[in-house]
């Protein structure tokens, strides 16, 4: 190498901006919700980017999208990515800003010629959102091999249309197996999504692990009756039961505290009327903690809240569960080495613990995997009004590119 | 009159069955929201049976139906009558039991060939419900020259359609002018739509008044943020507001008590997604109370909590009134005569206010009115298990026929 690689901001920036304009919300923001019609678009322009790169792209049978830049040794490939789809009011970085930083690692490669001694694998996952289509991180989770591909096809979205209906008719049902390329390590660069970083000042985030969730349905079935005719002692009101159980939810996080977080996020009355007293009411309960016991402890007194909320508000209440997963720990020298590497570019970083999910979370369970955070101003994600600085952007995919050379090495 | 005229209990029951077959749900009870194509086939047939009677029909433009029945003498008529239009989820009586028992009246003075010496009006009024667009009892409020007829029209459901297209659309934007017949009173024979009647074990009530209502749509706008990074104590999330905002309604009502009602049946979360703290959240709030001075308790105290809740929430709350009623006192001679009939007939009778918002209420403000109540089996209302004992149906039946020729003597 005669020139080290240099991450190019101005080309990184307009990558994103480019990308962006695919489902993009009138009033900022996007949405392109999994293997939706922007989901599409966005597929097919990543595609188009890695082929000029000269990545050899490769589309598993749940949609996943890998290229592979080749190493001067056969040998595992080090991998890195993220995720193209977004919530339905989502930000511009969330996913997407990892795979663009990852093209711009390969292209950075190449324009000083520099070609590692492992090969890389640029991915980008399907449904990391889970928005659509339960659970989370879906494409990493099928690619791990912790849900069968069958039964990937066979869920059904909020529309009520399935993930293989909708591969297939996005065209990026791929022939491959998932799992086929069994990467080295697993680096993912993302936003931070939260405040911790703006609050410690600092550039990178060192990410030590990601928490474990709970994702519940809640059904709650009264009685439905006549607003101004029910006495209120009489009432078996699912909508009231609803409003408990969203206090509760709440308060219970507040009691376990430290990194414990519960969330209402969605709530359906029926019949929805404003002079009916509300017959039934599904809503869903959204709990994480990066401490296994603790995160038990949450489910356990949810449920027994739950139990004690039906019998005091005279309604049954029945319970599914949409998505569980257990807390990771990211292996101590890849959390080191996003340190030393940010030290080296004389960047500031922090250690914290991820407490959104991400496709790294799956991804550790079939190689050594980590994380590389950026700070979101005023913490916030999920909302249109994501925004990281673009100092931020550059020095965290300069760790990234960082870190990929030094796994490949 | 040779032979006293007599109430056909099976006739009753026949034509309560044959016109539930219309907008009937799969699991029982109905679905005739107003001004839909359900609707629009149970005025059909209601036309077509006032006909079949003699009736003379009139269509007002908000789609009043009036089928008068001449008297000896050429003066003001005896109007009774309700609405055929359900809630969502209704049940097989709520208002069209009034008017087929009025048209059950009309056919049993034809059977005896009895003729009044007022004339006489069944009337079946537009969107007493008001579930699909606010406010309820809008035929009558238009009919009483309480809310232009240009204002009804403009009044879109919560379908976005307007009053005005779809009376067009359904053909019921008549010709007459709404308030065109006033009546020498107004009577309106209605199920309790509650559980005192069948308490007390009494078959009829004489209805004393009408609850006031205040109908509210609350918009709480908070900020929306990703359900696992964001502090619990940095939320400002909608719909933690709106389970509180639930709650304290309920418990409102409560310590008010009395006659005082209160019900959120409607919310919508936005973006509604398991994983995102809600951004804004839209409910309705439905306040009642027999006593004006209690109501206006409720509503000041209501709007001092939002006012609390906005502020320790970090969100913003907006309220925009539906619909506000004051309470009605129908006159004592109208609910005495009820009693008196009942007794004359060997029926029990109870006196008692109504909770639940008529036409009566609206009627009484351009002609002394009443309402005659049967009983609901559970107090079950706006539901579709709403059931009423068939010999409560003949007796309440009876009273109005009664009540009716007394007022048109």
């Amino acid at each position: 190498m005669t020139t080290p690689p240099r991450i190019n901001r101005d080309r990184l920036l307009e990558r994103l901006a480019t990308f962006n304009r695919i489902g993009a919300l009138p009033g900022g923001g996007n949405c392109r919700l999994a293997l939706s019609d922007e989901d599409r678009a966005g597929r097919d322009l990543l595609v188009e980017w890695m082929r000029e790169l000269s990545l050899a792209v490769t589309i598993d049978a749940i949609g996943n999208i890998i290229g592979v830049r080749p190493g001067r040794a056969d040998t595992a490939a080090v991998m890195f990515g993220s995720h193209v789809d977004t919530v339905a009011t989502g930000g511009r970085y969330d996913g997407l800003y990892g795979v663009l930083a990852g093209l711009e690692t390969c292209e950075a490669l190449n324009d000083v010629g520099y070609v590692t001694r492992r090969p890389l694998a640029l991915a980008a996952f399907t449904n990391e959102e889970g928005s659509r289509f339960p659970p989370y991180a879906m494409g990493s989770l099928v690619y791990v091999g912790g849900l069968a591909l069958a039964d990937a096809y066979a869920i059904r979205g909020i529309d009520g249309r399935s993930v293989g209906e909708e591969l297939k008719r996005i065209g990026y049902a791929g022939s491959a197996q998932p799992g086929w390329l069994r990467p080295h390590a697993y680096l993912e660069l993302h936003i931070e999504q939260g405040p911790i970083l703006e609050d410690e000042k600092r550039a990178i985030g060192a990410v030590e692990g990601i928490t474990g969730l709970t994702w519940t349905e809640v059904t709650v079935t009264g009685c439905s009756g006549h607003a101004g005719t029910t006495p209120m002692h009489l009432r078996q009101d699912a909508a009231l039961v609803s409003g408990e159980i969203i206090a509760l939810v709440h308060r219970l996080a507040q009691k376990i505290g430290g990194h414990q977080k519960g969330t209402v996020g969605r709530i359906a009355l029926y019949p929805n009327l404003v002079n009916v007293i509300a017959e039934r009411a599904v809503l869903t309960i959204d709990l994480r903690n990066t401490d296994q016991s603790q995160l038990e402890t949450a489910e356990r007194e949810l449920a027994s809240s739950l139990a004690r909320l039906a019998r005091d508000g005279g309604v049954t209440i029945s319970t599914r569960n949409l998505a569980r997963f257990e807390p990771v720990a990211f292996p101590a020298e890849i959390v080191s080495l996003v340190e030393t590497i940010a030290r080296d570019l004389a960047l500031t970083s922090h250690r914290l613990p991820s407490g959104a999910g991400h496709d790294a979370q799956m991804m550790a369970r079939i190689c050594p995997s980590g994380m590389i955070f950026v700070p979101s101003v005023g913490g916030l994600s999920h909302n249109v009004r994501e925004e990281t600085r673009p100092e931020h952007l550059e020095a965290g995919a300069a760790v990234l590119m960082h870190a990929v050379m030094r796994l490949a090495d």
